[in-house]
């Protein structure tokens, strides 16, 4: 069995748009064991969509259309469906009347072209909007000798995403096999693809029947697990198996197992600890705090603090001294101790952090920071433990600002979350 | 002249990535006067990539495929291509030649397999590849009595686009008429897409030979100006005069008509009058610092400031007097004032901006608090002219905390701008 997403409408041939319904779509298809084999982007033109119908009606035996359904001359996925598959379109009565009552509802006069959005297609089955005004089809039938599903959806995905589970997942559901399904996802920072895929491989190979898949990116590993079994508990149970083996192998590398962020982690961790954190941050410019601050509930243990960029607030805000700045340059070990136990001092925290470093797009300044290159970075961790307890990592990143930043902030969680992992 | 644009790589037809390339070559087509009219991905199946080849090469004029060109088994967009043009493969020695060379500079053995990326179809032209290892083709043919041209391009992005720019653009500018493009972007922030366009249709309507495009997204919307003329002067003219009476009618609403972000602006207009800015951030948690920051070049009128997550560091950090948050409320107008006004006097910068609001997920904390909604935001800003110089808005802000986080720093640098426009 599979499947073709075609995504119907011309600002997608621009520049500016992608098409990501079909991201979705093929999460959905996949949970039911359909692989998804073509995906076709296509303008508002009813000879281009035509031929795009008869061709993946030609390859695939499940086809689902997005958008190109509205009330618009510009929408033609009905009659381009309706062309490619040899059928009539009615205007659905009922459909108009109920589009009638809508406009009416609002105290508005239906404009003429709205009925087109009444057009079924001879054979099709109509899937209600429930957040819109444009239904969906559902067609069940044979072209040549060959049973084909060709679906009709929405484009907006907020209509399109209830239509698909109300609408169409049931009905496909019950014309597949039964399939059941056992994701699971493991998360790593900071460690290399290609020492996880060493690493795992040999473990997950054993595992024919789980599909696995590395998804690197943004100072972060994720391998993803995906099982379709006769049951449920035994998808769960295999999948759980090979999860387990994985994390038996990558130690204290996994943070998550779950699928929760490293920041959630480090807040749990602190939850579980009672204890706070507080950061004084230079070259990542709050991102650090922006991270922590975007999961909902994290005031319990992030307090806040500081974005000390100029030399000036980092006295002000974190009690750095003077000539420390001076004498070592605002990107060094000795500033990054500081920045860490100044704002965990100043702020009560269990635990502070101090970030400095150079992001780019130059060198250090003039001063004792000459020749420091783009990418070093400091991170400072003080618990105040044993007479300072402060530890700091040197870190030489590559890339550019942007990814320097990033994987500064991501050094700075992993290095919290180790510290808490040490104390058990 | 229409082009379809094949991306091959089963990743990119799984719930996790995105084909990225063809918004870059749908850039680049257009800007030779080409329109893209289909995008398709297929996975690394010889069968699937065949197909969708000839049904590319009978609907399209030019063809560019993307991915499909490394050393493995799963690369095989060379033999698919080669099978529907019905031409041959012959392997070529210099490449061979080269490859071994690149190997043994790293002394390294070539893996046989290697040798499959010196498969050239017949009539192609080999495109050099800077980056990578796999060349490219350019094959430039006749298919019924159509002349077609069809690129093979490889998929990851930092090989793609040089190989693109050196080998593939001078080669499809010499085929196709010459064109001379002009682009313009106006940017304006928080404004609603419908009263824009309301507003600037009547004039870009009287341009038909101009593109327009409007985005919305972001707190932002970008009219996008498109123009293809027979010389670049003309081109550039033509846009100019359009963007020219759009910021006429849209006035200070539009922040940047050369591409520049709001941050950036806010910095430059900061920087033209030689004033500096701090910001005191609650429920951005460092949102706004973060995208201040993120501008390189940004220390100089970008001080830093604080993130105030909890309610003690108001106070430590902006001076917010305690009986203040007490009686009003974390979540207030009087706080609001009292951060903008505190982190202004701390830093000694000549701006100072306060945020305070509920980002969610619930509503206000028991105590003052309670009752207010998700999404009410205060934005204050303190000048500290005239015996305080503070303005607050209240913001009331719909969607998830995230949204609510970005519309919220996007108003704060909003009125900063505004702030900095009054005073010339």
């Amino acid at each position: 069995m599979i499947a073709e997403i075609i995504a119907a409408g011309s600002e997608m041939l621009t520049p500016f748009r992608q098409d990501t319904n079909s991201l979705y779509l093929t999460a959905q298809l996949n949970e039911l064991g359909v692989s998804v084999a073509f995906k076709t982007i296509v303008g508002d033109n009813l000879e281009h969509l035509t031929g795009a119908a008869r061709v993946a009606l030609g390859r695939a035996d499940i086809v689902i259309f997005s958008g190109g359904l509205g009330p618009t001359e510009d929408d033609r996925t009905r009659e381009a469906v309706a062309a490619a598959l040899g059928a009539g379109l009615r205007r659905d009565a009922q459909i108009v009347t109920a589009m009638y009552k809508r406009f009416a509802a609002r105290r508005m006069a239906m404009p003429e072209n709205n009925a087109r959005q009444a057009d079924v297609i001879e054979g099709a089955e109509v899937l209600e909007n429930a957040v819109g005004s444009a239904p969906g089809q559902y067609i069940d039938t044979v072209v040549g000798r060959h049973r084909k599903i060709v679906v009709l959806l929405p484009g907006p995905p907020r209509e399109l995403q209830p239509m698909y589970e109300a609408g169409c997942r049931p009905r496909l559901a019950a014309t597949l096999p039964q399939r059941h399904i056992a994701k699971r996802m493991l998360r790593m920072a900071l460690a290399p693809e290609s020492q996880v895929d060493a690493r795992t491989a040999p473990i997950y190979k054993l595992y024919p029947d789980i599909e696995t898949t590395i998804l690197a990116g943004s100072a972060e590993i994720q391998l993803h697990f995906f099982c379709s079994k006769t049951t449920a508990e035994e998808a769960q149970a295999r999948v759980d198996e090979l999860v387990e083996r994985v994390e038996q192998e990558m130690g204290d590398a996994v943070f998550s197992s779950h699928g929760e962020s490293l920041e959630e982690v480090v807040l749990l961790m602190l939850g579980l600890r009672q204890m706070t954190l507080a950061a004084a941050e230079s070259c990542t410019g709050g991102l650090l705090a922006e991270r922590l601050t975007s999961v909902a509930g994290s005031s319990r243990y992030f307090v806040g603090g500081a974005v000390v960029y100029s030399d000036r607030l980092k006295t002000i805000f974190a009690d750095v001294p003077e000539e420390t700045v001076e004498r070592e340059g605002p990107v060094s070990e000795a500033v990054a101790r500081a920045l860490a136990e100044g704002i965990r001092r100043r702020t009560g925290a269990s635990i502070g952090v101090g970030i400095t470093g150079i992001a780019g797009p130059g060198p250090g300044a003039p001063g004792p920071d000459a020749g420091k290159p783009i990418g070093l970075v400091y991170v400072a961790l003080s618990t105040g433990e044993g007479g300072g307890g402060t530890t700091v990592a040197e870190l030489n990143l590559t890339g550019e600002r942007e990814r320097v930043r990033w994987w500064a902030s991501q050094h700075a969680l992993e290095l919290v979350r180790r510290s808490l992992l040490e104390r058990g």
